[in-house]
């Protein structure tokens, strides 16, 4: 029964953790899938599997793609690089039998799928052959200011994404001249994160906030927060916008 | 019945534009909220409104909140920062009373509350006094680069977020020292920022879109659009990912 011209690619964006942060076009994509595919790491179970479980359909296929590295510090290597990209283009033709037998196939992301998402690995593979949809999710950014209740950017405001893999000199130029900042990539950079802070004079607005959406998150103001390593995923907010109009 | 201890205030984001992009979360906050609030133009519907019409209660209060002024051209006058400065006070006096009632109140808010929203501006009156919630949603750049097909950021890309409102020297400095960008009221900027784009090199890359997730929106290569003046909330997206890794 099924033909190619109703198989479709998905990149489902599942939001920053919580399963009420699904949106509802989400929901109704899971439930036309016949196949379900999300990246995690070997050993790992991955997130964006978990917030979607309740509304997979009970005869869903699924097609974990496993990254073959796991490590922060390899990521520069030509070892790496080359291992990530034949793997990426293993899990293309992996996806695409599903979508050439006639499957539509929802590749789960968590947050937004073409922000910083491994999504887009499969969709600038996939998307000139194949019908495809993306459906925008909540980010992990969001859904850290909100936990926060910190108002990050209005108006003219210019707000910057920065890894927190940057330089320290670099980080700080780049927190000196922006009004609104996310760092992302905090955990062993955070002493780096901190001192750049402190030389751009905002050290006393920041944010440190662990584990998003999720149901142990929290948020602190950065300056009472030792530097210790914190996990990769944890977020730093600068805001750019602190009082009434 | 109602008594202050369950009076919340709830910014509730409402995604860009399509329905179907309303988090669960949102949509159950909607369920029970009393009084729903949306900011508008006199004159004009509430698009976030129009975003949640199949969602609220039966007897839900609605509050509009109208802004006293409505042009571009005036943002800058002393004259329009007492008159909006007054208003959000006055929003702000009415939304309490409300949950001083013993009524929840969901703020709606287009987008993200907290990511250049009008609920801010409530918030920080408000969130000191009442318990408060805030529901992250899909912000508009989400919308509008999905709509498009265009990865935005990967890895240790940084993103820069800039008003189109910055002048040609400033915008081709921001757009030459960033890996990604998004451009925000474009408008009657979009002369100056193609010349920024251009100077900066990255004119070919650059993508613009129109109605982010409404019905009849779209995206084309900036390049191939002339300098019409686009509606205020037009984007351009300048994708600083656009390769295999």
């Amino acid at each position: 029964m099924s033909s190619n011209t109703y198989a479709r690619l998905i990149g489902v964006g599942t939001g920053p953790g919580d399963p009420e942060l699904l949106t509802l076009k989400a929901v109704r994509a899971l439930g036309s899938a016949q196949v379900v595919a999300h990246f995690a790491k070997k050993g790992n179970a991955s997130n964006a599997r978990r917030i979607v479980d309740a509304h997979l359909r009970p005869d869903a296929i699924e097609l974990p793609l496993l990254y073959p590295v796991t490590t922060e510090v390899e990521r520069a290597h030509d070892d790496y690089r080359s291992a990530i990209t034949g793997f990426f283009d293993q899990a293309a033709v992996d996806v695409a039998a599903h979508l050439e037998a006639g499957r539509t196939v929802a590749v789960l992301s968590e947050g937004d799928p073409l922000f910083y998402g491994s999504y887009m690995h499969l969709h600038v593979r996939l998307a000139q052959r194949f019908e495809t949809e993306v459906i925008p999710g909540v980010t992990a950014m969001s859904g850290c200011w909100s936990l926060a209740g910190t108002p990050i950017s209005q108006g003219d405001d210019i707000l910057s994404v920065l890894p927190g893999t940057l330089g320290e000199a670099e980080l700080t130029r780049r927190l000196s001249g922006t009004d609104a900042a996310v760092i992302m990539k905090v955990g062993r950079n955070l002493p780096r994160i901190r001192a750049a802070l402190s030389a751009a004079g905002k050290l006393d607005r920041a944010v440190y906030v662990e584990r998003g959406t999720m149901a142990n998150g929290f948020a602190t103001p950065l300056a009472s927060r030792d530097d210790a390593p914190a996990p990769y995923f944890s977020i730093v907010l600068v805001p750019g916008w602190s009082g009434r109009t």
